[in-house]
């Protein structure tokens, strides 16, 4: 089935049903995403109306497009399914060339009246007749940067310049609004997030959390997945899947209904039971899938992995010019039961003691140096150098928080010469604080767009820096056979 | 004492001694701040070469201003200390004006060399000889957005139009990087943050925690109080202090040093011994000092005390227009041990099922609603208005992500008018998060231009929340008399 989710992501043409000329209405909003991010093929609008969408020639009917149609888009209102689906029927009796429906009108089976549910159990049926495979519906589309995808009905604000890089992160989300919410955030960063593929599976009327995740597992492309996740009817399928994928790739999870409350709302929200949290995070553990508690750490650890080098160990070095800040890390540091501030080698603390401003601090506590609001680019990034290239250190946590005095431009160049041109990124991983607000705007962002992420506080940093520990750990614990973590 | 606080937060004139046309030295921003944020009374920059800083006229020497000085502020380097205090020695015999000096230069006590040791002692000496108080020194400065002093030398890119607006929050640092970061961080907000005061206290040479705590006790304009604190040489003296004022207005307290690492960095940043975290940490609990674990936390919880009605209890409502962060919210409230999601009256059901898009889920769990994507803005703002006028509730979770079809500015135009111009937010806290980044940044400023704070993600929202309804037991247990929170 894996050449129907090829269709889903790189797909021949695109026809959207329900398509608009009303900037507030969705079927607007995707054309303009597909012109926007540069889809490469044919798009064709369908509106019983207009001529035009968004400046492209428009079709009245599916029926009517002489080019090959491999994905359907369907944002016309639900009520109109039984129609769109005679027309699909009549095009595969013909044509035979529609692949995949991204289903993204609402008004189906979760609304759990008759009417939704026949509507959905309709879409299915002539769907499965011809062999063609579903997202959704009650979704908010699919991304694929790399083959200049989107379907999705979102506006995010993301620069031009933004869309259609490719990025290692793979999405799925359970939830529209998540899914909506992440691009949302994603875009609104110092360098704007690029998923590689990004895919709201709202009701999984047919293609679901497995199908897509047996996809990513052998996507290239892919270098970590991550999931919203409410409630999958077969767990323990879904667990053994994701243990697979883990050996080769990390599994990033926001999995909600921990609480029984939250249980309770998920039930209501997906329909399908959540079963019990207990039993998942247990599982999870076992599996060594990475579980975060907020989207904030969602999006960090998924950034993290994505472009940063995986620590080999827990050994983590605290390199600070900030007094304050940098004890605010220890205390974060000391609290992640993965995570050992190392003693360093001595030539390593006399070297720092060599480079740092007069006042520094080095060493005291071990495995910490502050070398205080004094520091140039040069002694920022020069203790940094020797910091990295320590045999007891495995990565390290940087933060600076930037003075007038401290030319940003020339710090952002020195840390990409250091990190990217000589190859120092390779050697270990460095978590990059540097605060904060505005003020650090293009210096983070001069970081960000050679793909080195940047986190917007050191506490966010050692969260996702104890989540890779956690992964290489188990990866280590797998390929060595042992049963402890 | 409190006439040379006022005297720091209000003073008639500022010198400003190594002030600088180099837009690239500490010398050059203060008085740019000074400018900037439209101090209504003299600036006297000091220079021994130019005749004009940042286009004001320039003086040789303190000694040579015929106004009246009553701060001086010194950012020249350490070295020359002496030759200064000589200059204000010469002036205090002959004008004895000068109150209190902020002495944002470094090279103090703090390098524990005897050199540094030995000019902040001048400094003290001389000061106390003539009656003068010292904030600092090796402190980033003072803020008083009332009087409009900003002695800093932070660059933050506030908005000319934020600056000098008034608000209720003081605050106190310990650490200048954590002050710098703070000031940064809330003037990237969609309404940056305005203080009301803000001192960053370096070396704590003379003025100190208890010091402006007592001052800030005693000053109406301050609803709430922060502090970022590392240690304290008399511990019980500062939480005898503290306690006094919690009766009174909050106190919120990010403290560093909680780990053995974390408070032996601390130890050898500030000198004076941290003291155990755990005496610190219950004598908070006991007191009702609300102790946060990020700056996150921290700029969150003290805006929601300065803007948000203080919640009667832990009775919250989650009112969400979207499931997915609906649920996600609901897992963080039942997080909280002192929050309840509670049972609403079986009307304000009924009038929600009316008011409500037809496929809302309601009270599945209590104290619940989804109202769905389908909601418009009059769902939205009808909704939470007879959630409040329920009198079971004692406070709002309000979640929207909002989607092209929903006119932003309608909804934070209806938002306004049922909070502000409605007067509900007298009636009940609401706690709103709009989802998100730039996309409804718009939005999010609007409503907080009208001094009403929105979160930027529902688990930030809860965790400020929680912090209050923690204040506000604390404050009906000393009331009542109880021994038990």
């Amino acid at each position: 089935m894996n050449n129907h989710l090829d269709s889903l992501f790189n797909p021949e043409n695109i026809a959207v049903v329900g398509a608009s000329n009303n900037p507030l209405k969705a079927g607007y909003v995707i054309v303009q995403n597909l012109i926007n991010i540069g889809y490469p093929k044919k798009i064709f609008p369908i509106n019983i109306k207009e001529d035009h969408i968004c400046g492209i020639k428009s079709y009245r009917s599916l029926y009517d497009i002489e080019d090959k149609v491999e994905m359907v888009v369907l944002i016309m209102p639900a009520g109109a399914i039984f129609d769109v689906m005679k027309d699909i029927e009549n095009r595969m009796k013909s044509k035979n060339d529609i692949k995949v429906i991204v289903c993204a009108s609402a008004d189906f089976a979760e609304t759990k009246t008759p009417e939704g549910i026949k509507r959905q159990n309709h879409l299915i049926e002539i769907s499965k007749k011809y062999g063609i495979r579903i997202v959704g519906p009650n979704c908010i589309g699919v991304i694929d940067n790399v083959n200049r995808v989107d379907t999705t009905f979102v506006e995010t604000l993301l620069p031009k310049e933004s869309r259609g890089k490719k990025g290692g992160i793979s999405f799925i989300s359970q939830s529209g609004a998540v899914a909506a919410s992440l691009l949302m955030s994603g875009a609104s960063q110092p360098a704007p997030i690029s998923f590689n593929k990004f895919v709201s599976i709202g009701n999984m009327a047919d293609i679901d959390f497995i199908d897509l995740l047996k996809y990513f597992e052998n996507d290239e492309d892919t270098k970590v997945i991550g999931l919203y996740l409410e409630g999958y009817s077969d767990g323990r399928r879904l667990i053994n899947t994701i243990a697979e994928i883990t050996v080769k790739k990390p599994v990033v999870v926001l999995k909600v209904g921990r609480s029984e409350k939250g249980a309770s709302a998920a039930s209501s929200h997906t329909g399908s039971l959540a079963g019990s949290d207990v039993v998942y995070d247990s599982a999870f553990k076992q599996y060594g899938v990475i579980r975060v508690d907020t989207l904030q750490e969602l999006m960090d650890t998924m950034q993290a992995f994505d472009s940063l080098k995986l620590p080999d160990d827990g050994n983590v070095f605290v390199l600070s010019q900030a007094g304050g800040p940098g004890i605010y890390c220890t205390d974060a540091v000391s609290n992640q039961n993965n995570l050992e501030m190392p003693i360093i080698e001595d030539i390593t603390k006399e070297k720092l003691k060599e480079i740092a401003p007069a006042m520094s601090s080095i060493c005291k506590p071990e495995g910490y140096a502050d070398i205080t609001a004094a520091a140039n680019v040069r002694h920022h990034v020069e203790s940094l150098k020797v910091i990295i290239n320590d045999s007891n250190v495995s990565s390290v946590l940087f933060i600076t928080v930037v003075p007038t005095f401290l030319p940003q431009d020339k710090l952002a160049e020195k840390m990409i010469d250091l990190l990217e041109n000589e190859g120092y990124r390779n050697k270990k991983s460095v978590f990059i604080s540097i605060m904060s607000g505005n003020y650090v705007w293009e210096c983070r962002k001069s970081i960000e767009e050679k793909g080195i992420y940047t986190f917007a506080s050191p506490d966010q940093a050692v969260k996702a820096l104890a989540n890779m520990v956690r992964y290489s750990k188990y990866l280590k614990r797998i390929k060595g056979g042992s049963a402890n973590e």
